[in-house]
């Protein structure tokens, strides 16, 4: 299996914090030593970073760890192999195009159940991942219920929490996507995520014995919400996705939910 | 305007020393400070690193001179903005997914007498530059004359050089194509190339002091093409392109050759 981390802000906030911890998982606190990847928004573009190696000794993990990119939001990824080898081709999150927009997935999970049609579509899987031919198929399907181009928000949001519904049923299928603005977070078995609003607090990492203030980095009308796998601090109260729960952030506030 | 580098070689290598004296003229040597990129492939999968930041100083790019990534194929770009505004989104080179595989490319000039259509087609730029509108059109037009899936090898490069010979009417448009193993160049104004292999010497970069003597850092078999807008090095024979020629290059051989 593997694990995810999302992040969703109102301002460009960097995830130095966050990553620092969640990469240790990738060799180091956890298994998930197969490859990771982290994507963040900028404006319409996107920053990809992918590798093969381990998180947690990767020297472009080290970069993103060192090095403050701020975002609004951000899907990152580590792999512990299910299906497909370890390569670069099968690491998470993935990116494609939709609508003049760029869409990035991230999935924790595998869906044993899931053999997607090989009929020539817009979106085909590069790699020999469920997870990437499974964000083909949410691509697929979004195209052709809305072939005149991108729906309005509730329509978007419910045509993916029933692609959701029907996926999940295959296996397990946590996942985490976004097209810059909004982040879609999908929970079949486990997801939780935190809220950082004023009054903002001290919190520590789980993994790594390094606490951060956020009372003295952070604005009074600052909106931060970390979405991952498993917690990754105390200090502060992580609420657990209800199983089928599909919960949309955007500017760090719950701006829809479903579920399916 | 902008630069290109393009590398093909027949085993994996880094492009450090190269992308050192390159990227150099992305504010210090030269005044392409408008944002930069490099695509790596590896395998079927592919790293992308964009940054709206010169990359005489970005640190992105600092890690990419200092980490010896290796690959069989590279495309770079620095760029200088002409259409579209310093961001994220305008950086090349610009990704896409097409039959399967992942394809790249990076546009030097500007065709200001471009405007496509747009009608909703597979593939609809992000940014605001005639550059991802060319490389779209391109793929479009790939997916329509091919809508069985990718073609045989002489098909695709007749194809490529057939819309290249339309687009390159409308201005200047030199660029570089790759799915990861064929890396297609074209000139409607301004390559070169230069074709490593033994017996090897020693090359001295022009955009920096530094010399390097391939004699003790390669193979008798090692074949390496580096492609680039203008010659990188003296102390070895670049070839300039013929004005709208097509070179196709495989494993750091020319393998195909148009006029268009």
């Amino acid at each position: 299996m593997c694990q995810l981390l999302g992040m969703s802000c109102n301002v460009p906030t960097d995830i130095c914090f966050s990553f620092g911890g969640f990469s240790l998982r990738g060799g180091a606190t956890d298994e998930h030593a197969d490859g990771w990847g982290i994507a963040f928004f900028e404006g319409t573009g996107v920053r990809l970073f992918l590798d093969a190696q381990p998180s947690n000794s990767s020297p472009i993990a080290e970069l993103v760890r060192q090095y403050p990119i701020k975002s609004r939001t951000v899907i990152a990824h580590i792999r512990k192999a299910t299906q497909g080898q370890v390569a670069l081709e099968n690491c998470h999150p993935f990116q494609r195009e939709l609508w003049g927009s760029y869409w990035v997935f991230a999935h924790n999970g595998n869906l044993p159940g899931f053999s997607p049609s090989r009929r020539q579509g817009w979106f085909s899987p590069v790699g020999a991942t469920d997870s990437e031919a499974a964000f083909c198929h949410i691509l697929e399907q979004l195209r052709l219920k809305h072939p005149a181009g991108r729906p309005a928000f509730e329509a978007l949001v419910d045509s993916i929490a029933e692609v959701a519904g029907e996926l999940r049923q295959l296996g397990t299928f946590n996942f985490l996507l976004s097209e810059g603005s909004l982040l879609f977070a999908f929970c079949s078995t486990k997801l939780s995520y935190v809220l950082r609003q004023a009054p903002f607090q001290s919190v520590r990492l789980l993994d790594k014995d390094l606490c951060v203030d956020f009372r003295q980095v952070t604005q009074p009308e600052d909106r931060v919400t970390v979405i991952a796998t498993t917690p990754l601090t105390d200090g502060e109260v992580w609420t657990s996705f209800e199983p089928n729960e599909l919960l949309v952030f955007q500017a760090g506030a719950i701006v829809a939910r479903r579920s399916a």
